[in-house]
């Protein structure tokens, strides 16, 4: 079973006061670039691994698909994704990603933000989505980058000579990450770019598009600090359709 | 035009004096995971793009390949090439790959070792290869990794606490970059994986596999300092295959 860190109370009350979890997806500054990898929404079957408050959710809806499902292994947050969705169209269903019971077939869309890097058999979760989407369907979504997740004891650093860097190391190690993210003790997994995008390919999806993703010139001028996001990317966004034979 | 450092009598000296320089592809750590991604060569119409002392060439034609066409900017490299070849289906060409007249269709390979990250209009060259190739034909190539060319100035560093990094900036900032390595002034251009990637699905290219190269345990066990290459990936391997349709 995946580490269920959303439920603790002192977790969730952080992260519940993050700009993402007040603002939603305008809140979160590579929504616009995933976005625009999705199919348009009219009339599509979608499913959302991880979907937190649901904000994806009841966008989803809105823009017309025909019918979507959140899951989540957080009781804390399908809670509040409840009490804020009135629309028919969406449901919400508590699930553990590393034993998630999917339809074969029926899905048009499967959606994920940030909720992957929690999973430790991703193979296995790969081959339930590939099974539950419609050839020619597709799978979006986002990570955090292995550049970020990789290092023993991440965070940036300044060197003698003045300049700020990422310390990588353990990049090639794979497997769990131990770190202090909001409490002690989350645990996340460590996989490198190469690694997901092969078991995608293995299990049958095409890669129509990989984003390690970076601030836009905008967001960088309205958001001087999002500068540092240049030197080391934080979030991997793909899409990925699966293949018709 | 390719800066053409090859041909540097400093540069090529040194060069020659590499495992990989007096072994050929058995020098190279990376080769067997690079073999891994070819086709399997019989009668195969093949080439090289940056094919150096030509080792790759005529192991390709020894594999049974029907033609192999080996081409590089550096005449120093062409010519002893050149004199270790006896194969008739091998031939060379003196060529920039800025600026490649690659003829349409033909190929059933394109193969490059760790070439690419020299060449400024990446585009322009996957353009080039992905209309060299038969519909089904293999694109296979290495180049240095992201991750090791992005930093302003590469190098391990050992930090307050004893461990040994790789400091990463500038990894979203693409573009030329001038290190010394054998010789000062080295140009290479930096590209994200995500960049090299996109690039090659616009083209028309299927993703087959996209590998950030490693050590095995076996060379690990005989090489133990090649343990440095867990901690940041110094190659990668890319194999694409262009689409029918």
């Amino acid at each position: 079973m995946a580490q269920n860190i959303y439920d603790d109370p002192e977790f969730f009350g952080a992260y519940s006061n993050f700009r993402r979890s007040v603002l939603g997806l305008d809140g979160a500054a590579e929504w616009p670039s995933l976005r625009a990898l999705l199919p348009p929404m009219q009339g599509l079957r979608v499913m959302d691994l991880g979907c937190g408050f649901g904000w994806f959710c009841r966008w989803a809806s809105e823009a017309g698909a025909a019918s979507v499902l959140g899951t989540d292994i957080s009781e804390n947050m399908l809670a509040r994704a409840l009490a804020e969705t009135v629309d028919g169209a969406v449901r919400y269903l508590r699930g553990d990603l590393e034993a998630l019971d999917l339809p074969s077939g029926g899905l048009d869309l499967v959606y994920s933000s940030l909720a992957l890097h929690y999973v430790e058999k991703l193979e296995q979760l790969f081959e339930a989505v590939h099974r539950a989407i419609i050839p020619g369907g597709t799978f979006v979504f986002s990570v955090e980058h292995p550049i970020y997740t990789a290092p023993v004891d991440p965070g940036w650093t300044t060197l003698a000579d003045g300049r700020r860097v990422w310390p990588l190391d353990s990049y090639q190690r794979e497997g769990p990450r131990t770190t202090d993210w909001l409490v002690k003790g989350v645990v996340k997994h460590h996989r490198t770019v190469g690694t997901m995008l092969n078991l995608l390919i293995r299990q049958g999806f095409a890669i129509r598009h990989v984003e390690e993703w970076r601030p836009t010139a905008d967001q960088l001028a309205v958001t001087p600090q999002a500068a540092q996001e240049m030197d080391r990317p934080m979030f991997l966004l793909i899409a990925a359709d699966r293949r018709f034979a």
